[in-house]
């Protein structure tokens, strides 16, 4: 019984800082780190891998559309063949911090926006699986279950993972309660670690309705943009190595 | 004899264009390729890696200050360690476009201000060479002879080459005459033809004051900015051909 | 019978040049000045307001989103608020540069994906109407007639004004032809300049499949990012003032 | 007796928080905005601004180098032309927000490196000066006493204050103490409000070798980048208060 903690990192920029980098670091196996599109300069992302490779923590690509201003949190209708260019710019320069710490990039993870577009944009999914094709198609890719991002990915022959959420609450049908309805964010860090637990046993948890729903995930993805979140991602941390469920980076698997 | 040619391509950014690349790529053998910093942006970037491996043409990375507003022509007061990562990011980025064209980035060839300023300033010297010794100490570089840039990075155990600028007045020292006084920059096709075939035959050259000088140089810079500079470019290659001087991309001799 | 001529300009960007401002102001009535979202750095700024004061050309706010590396022509899914703060923003760096040359801005037409999104777009063209509201709703607003844009802009209680493309082709509704399709784009510059003619007078213009449809339009767009395109606004403001028609900023009117 | 306090505000960007505007705009009588060059998008400058006006706090323009990953800290060797234009165009977005908020721009105070550089940058203090002569001549100008940046605006005419800060030591001769320097930054917060006590009243204030020296203060520069800095501010506001010192805005001084 295995699984992986991914979060977001190296999101600061410049005299802003928001990740606990550092605290995250000691907590999670697999790091989505910025690329420098919607977060992330050069130093923090240097000190970010360096210190992902120190850990033994993995480091993701986190790619964005290219939007400081919004955080890459806004929908934008890049051409994809931009959209795949814009891809490679990111991965190329994280790679290069990468190998500066003695590390790699072993998967890629989109980024807000660009995330969320990708689960129905065909368009721009297939941009996005264009860009790790033909820069390295051995690299693993995260994302949500049943995605368009995640179909493409798999039918392009690249190491396909599915990533669940700790402290978001689900539908019956399996996706996500949008952010905006009532219950849609858990807040407690024993029920969140809880539910990671039965997550990475593969157990069924509970909906918002409070049917039971099976969720496949080979990563949980847990937040540190506040010490609230550092606080819930230890949580789930400790209660996962309680149970005995071994931390083990999703990307190494099979490669 | 031998020599190679250099030109700045790339350096276009969204809907503004500025270098003719394609004329370009099949008048040198080595392509500063702008890395998003000063311009190029990720499309444009891309091109000039496929077309310049088309052509057999060396990627360089044309490492600058980040500055889209003033193209990276003025200088920056950057801390060395930020202008370290910085180059690090730029040089990853393009070396993964050099990669999906099937070629690599051969060496490093700061631009505009930085240029300028490694000149003299020790500490920024020092951290352009801090981050190709750190991403790979087997990339070459090129710069002006008795830079700061070439000297740290001969120390440093870096592959290190000379240029000469095709278009411009050196002074009796071997220096180049300032942009602002009368007479330096050449303007004649067959004057800069000319001396350009005495560059690669390590000829001496006339200085400004009709003095003979001997400058050392790997590699001639011709520019590409406008239809005028493509043409003079065109002019220095046929010349050299046509007198049996053999056009091969420095990065590789002794690589 | 008279009518108002409009172009964007100051659509360079630092070392990247565009449209050739010093010749659209001797063409148009109105410009229409980038304000630095994607396109427009504060010296092409000012150098157009400063020769638009002097040829007695109106100044626009061409607003526009956050977006450089695609020049606002791509669409971004930007919350109302912001984009309404987007545009004051835009709308008061401009009225600094008018102010510097002894004028004003005088309206405001938004750029590329913007101009588009509001066509349609309810929320975002309600948030570009409350921030001409805020900031002064004396200003005049240009756009597309029949836009959701122009509808709430007049309900608002601005001065709306609507305009034509001198070189587009018109479906038998009035709309313009896409881009994408054969014949949406005219070429030859007396058919231009001929239909801006009837639609300065008032009288019926052919469209796309023969049959005559009435534009009505207060301002006639011309383009200046070529050459070909300046020589065309050229012939439409000859043929124009060959007939007797003025040419006077729409803005002025009713002000 | 009265004395006028500053600080900087509206200095996040997007994501990315930095000072705490309300808190601050309870304490001081001057906000030095930023203006979107080293931070501030036009949101948080928009919440500034209305809270300003609220609370009756004037509203300064923060203009800076273009330079949001250095944020506005590095030096850039901007040509004089460019920058009194990119001072013009700061300017310009802020007092649309001013306008918006039901007040004005009542002063410029540079910041971080530009601030730093007019101090002796003859040439760069010249440009800002003109920037702000061109725009509104009867705009206030803040900055440090003896600097080239107030000696140049008081020449040409512009009403010049003079600031004191509140938590950095002194040399004998009346300069700040480089914050390299062991001692160059007071913590204490009762130590910082008698200081600034004295600099109200126009008593001497001791030296970082114990002399006594006079400091010529208009305006008291207090920092709200963290929550200690806040606090501090907020003792330095309450000793005066409790002294019978009046706190009013500089600017509004024989405007």
């Amino acid at each position: 019984m295995d699984v992986d903690l991914n979060s977001d990192l190296a999101e600061g920029f410049g005299r802003w800082e928001l990740s606990d980098d550092e605290a995250l670091l000691r907590i999670v196996t697999s790091a989505n780190v910025a690329c420098g599109y919607h977060a992330g300069d050069a130093t923090v992302i240097r000190r970010a891998c360096e210190q992902a490779a120190e850990h033994g923590v993995v480091v993701g690509a986190q790619v964005s559309y290219r939007d400081l201003a919004g955080f890459g949190r806004r929908f934008i209708d890049v051409p994809p063949a931009e959209l795949t260019n814009d891809v490679v710019y990111q991965i190329g320069a994280l790679a290069a911090f990468a190998r500066v710490a003695g590390t790699e990039v072993g998967y890629v993870k989109p980024h807000g926006a660009l995330y969320n577009a990708i689960v129905h944009h065909a368009e721009q999914a297939a941009a996005v699986v264009a860009a790790i094709r033909s820069y390295d198609p051995s690299l693993a890719v995260l994302g949500l279950p049943g995605s368009q991002w995640l179909e493409q990915a798999e039918q392009a022959g690249l190491r396909v993972f599915r990533e669940a959420f700790a402290d978001r609450a689900y539908t019956p049908e399996g996706t996500l309660v949008p952010r905006r309805e009532p219950g849609a964010v858990l807040h407690d860090p024993d029920e969140i670690a809880e539910r990671c637990l039965k997550l990475a046993a593969g157990e069924p948890i509970e909906a918002i309705d409070g049917t039971e729903i099976k969720i496949e995930a080979d990563s949980i993805c847990v937040h540190g943009d506040s010490p609230g979140a550092v606080a819930i991602a230890e949580a789930v941390r400790n209660r996962l190595v309680a149970a005995g469920v071994e931390l083990a980076p999703f990307a190494r698997r099979g490669a």
